[in-house]
């Protein structure tokens, strides 16, 4: 008997109505006689709205008082999973809800952002074999010294993925609110198709390149166990969506570049230290008080000045702007800096592909294109699979559309 | 009956004694009941005694007579495969030498640096059928013209793994030097370890950031047609050598940071345009320019000046920095730029693994090892599977040394 994991989202399970309409499709599923096993989210906006709750209780909560958040966020599932399993068993299937201690989904100790450390599916195991839809709630684990833990962004996908991997499953479905994975914004790039399949490092780069659909953690415990993972609409019957699986290419030509798709992250900022001492030591005082204030760097680009003194430039989350300027400024002062200036309303666009790798015209092609569409870039980043730009937000669309057409992307064979 | 392929660079068949070690390595395989594709390099330094041959006749043989090139160098492969061809039959199997053009192996048109489309392996799956060992001469191909092309870097390699991925062969086999692939060069990081596999996408960005066993164009095929490569000693009969395939990562923890290993390219070079007006215009010319110019630039980084104007950054191969610096200061000069300056002697010193997306803390981490190392870093590079560090060449060692040692990759499980 094959096994499949189904994950429905906040938006899927968000009224009655579409609950009982996600019994009816995994009772479907069980009739086609598959094992199945099903992840919630809490309905609709129920976590913001406990958090919400929680603000107005205590004011600072998720610092102050972690775990009890954790407590409070998990009931969120708790509602979902048993109304779930109750309109299954309505269905005519038998159906039981695990929670994610009772489905030994085992994480480290951070509370609001967890890392699963393994799952010991044994449970799960059991209630499959009594031919029971396991219904388990995503986004929680519990700690090995028994907290109740949540797993922070993505957690409903990854706990999807991780049981799909453990479980050994042929399949793990993510419903969504969208047909798959699209080659760029459709709602920006009116060409834009969706992709029938796509490679998981594409789709991790994708992902952490701005791509709401999954988050890149889900799909590289994914890449890890070589679980195929579909992507599609939990509002449609008709669709294939799109599958993230291991690629194998089998199209002509044998080398060269195999582009996939585009994807967008507004609410960039670019924070400059000028006037550094040329020395490692100031530059590695910033990185270390950023890690410290658990401030993600995107990049980080040191710049020798002809007068012998050096800058320093990072990519940020804008909502971290305000601390990493604070950081920026108290260092700069402290070893000599001459100032700290941002640049804020940026939006990275990133061109994801495989074979850049010595391709020379690459950069020139995707400049010439944006530079006919009247895009300025503020900074470039690069790797063997992606080409990311910086520029200003209001410039995403035509920023999007020329690249789309600078590279063919929406002429592709998948 | 599963077919291997096994690929001899030109050390492996450097002398008649060699060739005839080879010769019986091909024959065991047979003997296990493996049909066998062997490709071969020219001989030793056949090719620069053969490049050093046409300078002597010709001031500038690659570039006016890309086609004679050519047709001089794919002699090397000749000369290797007919005697290879030789010793196995004295070792009594049957075995047939193959060109380019008799394996079929159709190139686009580019002399010098052409690249595969696609291989049609009938005659090769005749001869199999045949029970003869087939001998495929590296490196060189022909153009759908019918013209003969060689395949530029790493070519020989690309033509092996081309063919395994073809032919479905079970496993590519690279004979090369060396052990393996290893953590860190071992000749500079004295705890360095060999690997027993690594996935194609980390090996693919370890190539590309200067492991020199692989080609990266080799891995990319690999890793397009899942295509397992292992890379062993040809100098040693007791030894597993590296795996290259599709890791399923099946160890705890499930989430998290997973390290490969260090690569390091010297001769980089940075090169500086001061003072550009702030336009897309001047950064998109300077890079046509480099394209046209076939100059391959590795990172590209605008910044903006407090006084409106913009720098650009780029880093090359120390080899093209007389054309680069002609054609940026050509350029700077036209667009009313301020100055060009470079740096050169830099080493690009990669850390490769997966799981970066998201890890605030690895940029300190390093920057603290490289600190207290007294490593200076005149640029970084990242990617959600690499992180480079550009270095001067002189501090190389300390910085694999330390970076090897801040991330454990002397401790890892494979």
């Amino acid at each position: 008997m094959t096994l499949v994991v189904q994950k429905f989202g906040g938006t899927s399970v968000g009224s009655p109505e579409r609950i009982r309409a996600v019994a009816r499709r995994v009772c479907d599923a069980k009739g086609h006689g598959h094992d199945v096993v099903v992840v919630v989210s809490a309905m609709g906006h129920t976590t913001d709205e406990l958090v919400t709750l929680a603000a107005q209780v205590t004011p600072d909560a998720r610092r102050s008082h972690p775990r009890e958040m954790d407590m409070l966020l998990t009931s969120g599932e708790r509602i979902a999973m048993a109304l779930l399993a109750m309109a299954i068993r309505d269905c005519g299937s038998e159906a039981i809800s695990l929670t994610g201690s009772q489905a030994a989904i085992i994480t480290d100790n951070t509370h609001m952002g967890a890392r699963i450390l393994e799952v010991r599916a044994d449970r799960i195991r059991e209630e499959i074999a009594h031919q029971r839809i396991v219904i388990v709630a995503g986004f929680q684990g519990i700690s090995r010294s028994k907290e109740v833990t949540t797993l922070g962004r993505g957690g409903s996908d990854t706990t999807a993925v991780a049981l799909a991997a453990v479980l050994d499953a042929e399949r793990c479905d993510i419903f969504t609110d969208v047909e798959g994975i699209f080659t760029a914004d459709p709602r920006r790039v009116p060409d834009a198709r969706v992709l029938r399949e796509v490679d998981y490092d594409d789709m991790v780069e994708l992902a952490s390149s701005g791509a709401q659909v999954m988050h890149p953690r889900a799909v590289e415990i994914g890449a890890r166990y070589n679980v195929p993972i579909r992507v599609l609409s939990s509002f449609r019957n008709d669709e294939h969506g799109t599958l993230i699986l291991r690629r194998t290419r089998t199209m002509a030509p044998m080398e060269g570049l195999v582009l996939t798709g585009l994807a967008s992250a507004a609410g960039q900022a670019k924070v400059t230290v000028r006037g550094l001492p040329p020395s490692m030591e100031a530059m590695t005082k910033i990185m270390s008080a950023l890690a410290a204030a658990t401030v993600s760097v995107d990049t980080l680009t040191p710049a020798d000045r002809p007068d012998g003194r050096r800058e320093v430039q990072v990519t940020i989350h804008e909502a971290d702007l305000p601390q990493a300027t604070e950081i920026c400024e108290r260092l700069s002062k402290e070893m000599g800096g001459e100032s700290v200036d941002s640049k804020t309303g940026l939006t990275k666009v990133t061109l994801v592909g495989s074979g850049m790798t010595g391709m020379p015209g690459v950069y020139a092609r995707a400049l010439e294109a944006l530079l006919a569409a009247g895009v300025d870039v503020h900074g470039i980043g690069t790797s063997s699979v992606s080409i990311s730009f910086l520029v200003d937000a209001g410039k995403e669309d035509q920023t999007l559309q020329s690249l789309h057409a600078a590279f063919d992307l929406g002429k592709g064979s998948t």
